[in-house]
């Protein structure tokens, strides 16, 4: 189907070198032990190292490290994953703007559209939007008044990009994710509730991936900011003012609340929770089910969950952390009805 | 309004019999503590048993062993509960394809539609795509390039179906689902992450049901794949690889982690967490707020979810929790202002 | 750019006073940190006293008791947080409906639209709905069948409200929210699991704000009921026949299983679970991250979130809480792997 490529030239392009025949031809990429005739595979952990044995791809990517662990034709990198996920693109490269707006979407007169940036079929970009150079809104988003879409952005499908928000080049929005939104404000008032006018922005930065269905709430009165490079899972929620630091990744399911600044080169694992205006430092890693409720200032790695166990085990664990604090009864445990799978 | 049904044509249709009058019309179904007069209502819990002695419904759906409680007109099977599924479908049978492509849609010249398939307004499918026999693909949906809708299935509206996804027969996919997204794989280098292309599919099995605003992301390499029959909940994030086996249900907000390997007739409690790399066997139950970490090998039941308490009483538990290991001070426990209602 | 207020015209429509210059006029508002010449911040929590003496604000918002604290001109209220809401929707007045259809929108011949109503591009009202004067159904939205949408509520983008659902007036529903998606209801039945039609309705009382992409189910056979004034913030799923009491708010990624009852005036933290088939009291606040399982029948506070700590520590706690019950091992903690940020 594709042509393939030798092994010289993918060590040309990553800047490795090729131990073996630097003429083979590989014509796609897999894991080791997924791998067949004609496939390149790779080894990016010493975990895997004994799949090498067994593993039919012609040739694999590797570190000079394990280079002696195969007599296959190697690939020799200094950092195998990176060159696994560089060698996927050569063979799957990134979808380029088709230049053009489809007849079906709808433009404001009043807004800017690149030349070569692609709108797909019933997208709607409002009055005074911009989209950049190469950018691609798909089919179904809505780019709201005076926002701008960076250089070669691509909003996937059914994205929304509220009024006055920024996005900067050669971000990702998957389908769904929801940008600028206004964040949860809102005053007491004699037993209501008296909305606060989101009057902020969102303003990411260059690089960024945003997962599907992720919210990221507009700032009160200054900015929600998400810095360059950084990567965002599904589901996520980016609650109003929140700031995060550049080459951060969150995983799924997160809840940032308001306020929170997040240092930068952060990894913030997947259904966890940052409080509000709290700070975490530069270089914080966060394991998933983690409730940060304090300020971090050193970087490390914090936890706090609770590793699943049988239920009747558990049960007996929390009438055991129940009794710690001297109180009686177990009254407010779960019953063997509670807590199961259905509503 | 409706004609109604008398018990005898219900019995006939549930394979089940009638005590008492069976040429009693109901004209609709209700619970024990709701129904009025023309209604049929349905015992399927013990807990329920003392609502039949008040009830005003006109008949009752009950097991052979709750025959004797009441002296209303009865369809007796033996599964109650799935009895009254069943009767709600026969006065609200589901909604069927109305064959046609609405104008507004777009639909590309190489998509195929089959004749009896319904296309609603403002939908678009895209190059190369294929929509099953009387399948519905409800307003303002995306079925991307290549991706294939089986027969008989709905797209409620505003759903994403990436390209070359695959969803099969008699599925039910709700509003906002995003089918296919990127998984969340990126190389780290030089304090930068690099984008690992994701080039897999996310395949769905017949009969499956997706919740609102849910997220499956399609595999790195290899295929995402949801069994035959799998029931998943409204914002529910599968990532990357996973497998979730035939018949599993996975109940709302609940996060399962790349390439976890869920098994069948599992049951998942909402806001669960399945981290990844791990496998759960068949008919495992995990109880809500539970945090899976570790490969599950037998069926059973497994828990981690803590239940709130009062929170001076939550605040002591949790100081003679720090006790515990012999750690000083309670400087990282949260204060009298930490993780109240706000953000 | 905008002309501006005089202190005595905030203050006339407050309902307040001034202390000072009445004639000053401002044109926007600020923070107390944030504010420079021009702006009118506030001071509406003690912990911000301190920044009085350094504010480049030329007026400021506060209550009679911080009145003597500063020599700025003063708008004096009694709820400076209220006034602040208030004082900022002056100067970004809420966006009123531009009445019309646009001519991408679809409307069904059947369906109802008042003449003071916008409707937006590339939406679409089925068969049958209704929408009330000043409504906004943002781009993209779908009002199902029957749906109803109140006097001067506003769909922002991409909405699905589901056939037969009920929204009241000035509401606020944002982007990718799905209002009424069938509840998580199914019989099992030899190992596979019948559907139960969810015939009920989601009915939303007046002056609710629902947040980006929050999933709202109908209900089984009665209505899932959100009572006037209710604050739901983004990403929350409610799940079939709850009831959620009026003015209580609803912070980011809460599931609410089914059947739940909250009562009025209550506030749930983010990141929360509350069991299905139980009741909360009125003026209950739950904190964040905890799992409400029992019903609650004392206003108060109610928490079970446990706070992050270094992951040795963490590990360390786990395993006392483990010999608490006096189970041998530690093969069910999570190892140094596990937890980490990836999947």
């Amino acid at each position: 189907m594709n042509p393939g490529l030798t092994l010289l030239e993918i060590a040309r392009r990553l800047g490795g070198e090729v131990a073996g025949d630097s003429q083979l031809v590989v014509r796609g990429m897999a894991t080791l032990e997924e791998a067949g005739p004609g496939d390149l595979a790779f080894l990016a952990n010493k975990r895997y190292r004994r799949q090498l044995a067994d593993t039919r791809a012609s040739a694999v990517i590797l570190s000079p490290d394990d280079r002696a662990l195969t007599t296959l034709p190697c690939v020799v990198v200094t950092n195998p994953y990176a060159g696994y996920a560089r060698v996927v693109a050569m063979f799957h490269p990134p979808r380029k703007a088709r230049a053009g707006v489809h007849p079906s979407a709808v433009i404001d007169p009043s807004a800017t559209v690149a030349a070569s940036a692609e709108v797909g079929p019933l997208a709607h970009i409002a009055a005074g939007a911009a989209v950049g150079e190469g950018a691609i809104i798909g089919a179904g988003s809505v780019v709201g008044e005076g926002a701008r879409i960076g250089d070669e952005t691509q909003l996937v499908s059914r994205v929304t990009v509220y009024e006055a928000c920024v996005i900067g080049a050669r971000c990702i929005v998957h389908a769904g994710a929801v940008i600028g939104a206004d964040g949860f404000g809102m005053a007491p008032e004699g037993g209501r509730w008296v909305k606060i006018p989101q009057v902020g922005r969102v303003v990411v930065g260059d690089d960024v991936e945003i997962g599907a269905n992720t919210a990221i709430d507009r700032g009160a009165l200054g900015d929600t900011v998400i810095g360059e490079g950084v990567k965002i899972d599904n589901l996520v929620q980016v609650a109003h003012n929140a700031r995060i630091g550049a080459h951060t990744v969150i995983a799924g399911c997160t809840a940032v609340a308001g306020s929170a600044v997040i240092g930068r080169h952060c990894m913030i694992g997947g259904a966890s929770r940052i409080l509000g205006h709290i700070t975490l430092a530069d270089g914080v890693t966060v394991t998933g089910c983690s409730f940060v409720t304090r300020s971090i200032r050193e970087a490390g790695v914090y936890s706090s969950g609770v590793p699943a166990q049988p239920h009747r085990r558990w049960m007996r664990t929390l009438a055991s952390l129940r009794r710690l604090d001297g109180a009686a009864g177990t009254t407010d445990l779960p019953g063997e009805d509670d807590g199961t799978a259905g509503h």
